[in-house]
């Protein structure tokens, strides 16, 4: 009894993460409710998105210029790479301001399950990144999962001729976090990477 | 560090039910990982949605033509209206095929608090349709909340005078639901409104 036009609405905002058949629905009536105030500037914005926004030749980070304005600024250190997952994992590591350096977006990790290759992934070219020559560090800030993890071998591997310094983000106790709620892996993590008072 | 195009679609994306601040970066960079299969289709169909969809002058429904398809349907009984607190409410009750009658959404329930008064919700022209006769019975399909008690009880005093029978929905067990856990007031009202096996 839903017109086509709305249940067409509700089956593309439910193929959003986090979105499912039941809050498309209620997301598509909201819209409905708020069309001048909501829908309108939505469909302006992934206008504008689809139309401006590219992934950075250099790093796959997303922004309206290619190189991105992180690979452009002259005053981060180009010498430092630091390898994440997926462009939010760049927005995280930007908001707490520890990093200074440059970034390289893979778009996922390797995965014999989901049938995720090198060449599929931006590992390729992080290999031929360092090959140019005037990297001193790369970090990696991946997930400690077992994608992950076969992730990090395999890049230990590439890079080992280059000469260049790898580093992983280190494991240990959440800031804030309370050891009665920990899984036994990070404490013992902890544990193993105990350091004196400084 | 985020282009403010991506960064002005993900505070639209989080204003829509079921999505924050997290899942709408989420979302975002979905719909920009999907430009080409599922964003351009979005913006497609949420501008024929605003072009396209009305409500409807009779009972509030929302569909392409007014008075909508369920008004319009004669081989509906128009003798009876079922009153819904909004839009998706009529799609479940469509949905069971229990009802072959009208609806009549309110848009809302009254509530002092949130100062939804009988003139801002479908009340007035409920009480219109009415007057205007043909109507046979008024079915009272509210949420059992004080809000929705309290619209009962108004919608009872206004049409008291019309002579229509105003019924409700039956409180009770839901198919397929334990005893153990359900609250103490519908076991009650389950109890109170018991029926000998028919």
């Amino acid at each position: 009894m839903k017109s086509p036009e709305l249940q067409n609405l509700i089956q593309l905002l439910a193929k959003l993460p986090g979105l499912g058949p039941r809050s498309g629905r209620r997301a598509a009536l909201y819209l409905v409710k708020h069309r001048d105030s909501l829908m309108g500037s939505l469909v302006q914005a992934m206008q504008e998105v689809a139309q401006r926004l590219q992934t950075c030749s250099v790093c796959g980070n997303l922004d309206t210029c290619t190189p991105c304005s992180i690979c452009s600024d002259m005053r981060r250190d180009g010498s430092a790479i630091c390898v994440v997952e997926t462009v939010s994992d760049i927005w995280a590591l930007e908001r707490t301001t520890a990093f200074r350096g440059h970034y390289h977006v893979l778009g996922g990790l390797l995965s014999a399950i989901h049938g995720a290759m090198p060449q599929n992934l931006g590992l390729t070219s992080l290999v031929k990144r360092v090959a140019q020559g005037g990297i001193r560090e790369v970090i990696l800030a991946l997930s400690a999962t077992a994608e992950g993890m076969t992730t990090v071998h395999y890049i230990m591997d590439a890079l080992k001729v280059y000469g260049v310094a790898v580093t992983a983000l280190a494991h240990g106790i959440p800031v804030g976090g309370e050891l009665d709620y920990l899984d036994d892996g990070t404490i013992q993590a902890a544990f193993s990477a105990r350091r004196p008072y400084s």
